[in-house]
């Protein structure tokens, strides 16, 4: 049992105000938690964008309660749940992929149970609002040390639904997963799937997005292209990213998720 | 007296940095107090949305003092007041309104009074920064303790300003509250009103704005209709809602608050 | 040593969740610590905004620790640097000049030094997230009891690069530092520039801005003009500001930093 008071994080595409319903429904059943909110401004209804920043997000945080909200499927027949996982965090949402790629991160599903027991929930649960009613109250009890094993029967979370890169004969395919606040547009694809598609590709070497007439470099940071250039770097989750330094390339290349983007070698 | 940490939340449109300012002020003053920004995110100006949050999130906190600042007037002779609740709140902010809807959903106004003493005021009061210089100190005392009647003159709160439904032969006419972060149109107006204007209505009943000939479906959530399509559904705060499953209500009927809608039952 | 608990604030132009995994990672390290957000929505890039909000919002918030961070220039060879305050605060940040008007404001400076050991980073310091990697973690390390001169070679912290007002004939010309979250322009200039071009000015005195025919009104907050009525004020941390009472004046007058305004009395 934890020396160190209970953690909570919540990350949601709520907005400030019923994000912080839900951390005041946290504080009413444990009030010597910490509770951070990690994210209120997730793009609504985004669950990759949400699932990625779990990803990256929940391994530099405490061992603790972390609940995800990115749930189109609100009122509808989803399954709420918890899973534990290897590190010991207990992650808490709906069952549409958003926690599964940040439960892999933190050593892997060890349980997952779905949220049940009315003991756990508010006393009345809306049709529309289960971050209030059923995700923050169960991160509580969990919190305040009550077992995942409790809340209910034991679950199979289902994968994140997002398209796989593709290598191909000297390009490189990959959807974007998400658009960032600066305008940056992640692809999901790593530096792996670069070398698999380009080979050794050194920093400065010049590349291009199909169908662009435009040359971008690959850079190790912003900083190495000049302000306004475009530019391939590897974001701090691993990520590959096309950006602009200082800019913003969602407005440069005109594109968001869910496009795809294929990238080539450009003449140097 | 509480053995829970002091509990201070604040809701305001001041964006995060000036809110931030208010909570530093806080802690300041009270350096082991939970502070959870409620809001810092309210649309500038807009006291009737500020007030409709208020009302929805505060039972939902712990009891503790709750500071709500939308203050179109600051700098003119408005009064900044406290107003002690019949559950132990104390709610702190300019008698505009704002608090009273909340203080209502929380057991009704017990007392409240003038925050009139230097006491408990930062030294120096400037004229624009009232949240810093005035309703955060208040907060912050009230919470380490003071009791409301210390802090001025007993007074009586003013009304939030905002116009009632009107329920018509077969039809309902409601002023849109405010635009909610998903651009749903928020109604003051509830499933009663609704009831009194066309009888008990069943989920799936089709209905239509007047003057536009869209036809929207009474739903029980976003998920009772097609993505893209309309509804009226009721929020979890009570209220009827106009909104559109994963898209903008805002954009799809160009309307926004201070607009008055009409609804009508649709031909099936 | 402080009886009160470690206290770090953290002031970003990274959104919610970048700057949440700051939090997290101060946390991590420092289970009791209380850990504010000041702000997560400094405008991308904007160090004379972040530099501005900085020295107006630390000398309300306790002494402690407090993490600034516009850093065009991360992945550069520009360094990390902590700054000791006479009042007792580390600042900690990009050594781009962010931090300096706000460590002048706390005291002064009364050491500095670079962040290079790597007992106070993250044991892996990516490219681009130094807030994570090199920041957060020396900010967390000095809260619970480190000395800032630990953290590395001793430094000269660079200034803030910033245009001063132009006090000309009858006329002051000053730049517009940032534009704030309501669309007010605030000038680096303060009530001694005004004084010193027009003389002492009553409140009430009109007065115009070069260029454009319209007149605006020296007021002391913004209910001194009618709603939609441009004024020029002094806002809460000391500097000129143009505005428009329930507007936007960035709309109004069709500028934004980093634009240069002269004001010119008008004819009353």
């Amino acid at each position: 049992m934890p020396q160190r008071p209970p953690f909570v994080s919540l990350a949601t595409d709520f907005g400030a105000a019923y994000t912080g319903i839900c951390a005041g429904v946290v504080y009413g059943i444990v009030p010597g938690a910490t509770v951070l909110v990690l994210s209120d401004e997730i793009t609504p209804f985004a669950v990759a964008e949400g699932a990625m920043l779990l990803r990256q997000a929940l391994p530099y945080l405490p061992v603790g309660v972390h609940v995800g909200i990115v749930d189109p499927g609100v009122g509808t027949p989803r399954r709420p749940i918890a899973i534990e996982t290897g590190r010991g965090d207990v992650l808490v949402g709906p069952d549409n992929g958003l926690l599964v790629p940040a439960a892999e991160a933190l050593g892997g599903a060890v349980r997952a149970h779905v949220l049940e027991d009315p003991a756990y929930r508010l006393p009345t649960v809306s049709a529309s609002f289960h971050g209030r009613d059923i995700f923050s109250p169960a991160a509580a009890h969990l919190a305040a040390g009550v077992a995942v094993a409790d809340l209910g029967a034991p679950a199979e979370p289902l994968p994140l639904d997002v398209a796989s890169p593709v290598v191909g004969e000297g390009e490189l395919t990959a959807p974007i997963l998400y658009t960032d606040r600066f305008g940056s547009l992640i692809l999901n694809a790593g530096p792996d799937d670069l070398a698999a598609a380009f080979g050794p590709l050194e920093h400065g070497a010049p590349l291009e997005v199909s169908g662009r007439g435009e040359r971008i470099t690959f850079a190790e940071t912003f900083g190495g292209v000049a302000p306004g250039e475009p530019l391939l770097w590897v974001d701090s989750s691993g990520l590959l990213g096309l950006a602009v330094n200082q800019g913003s390339a969602a407005d440069r290349f005109g594109m968001r998720e869910p496009a795809v983007i294929t990238l080539r070698p450009a003449n140097s």
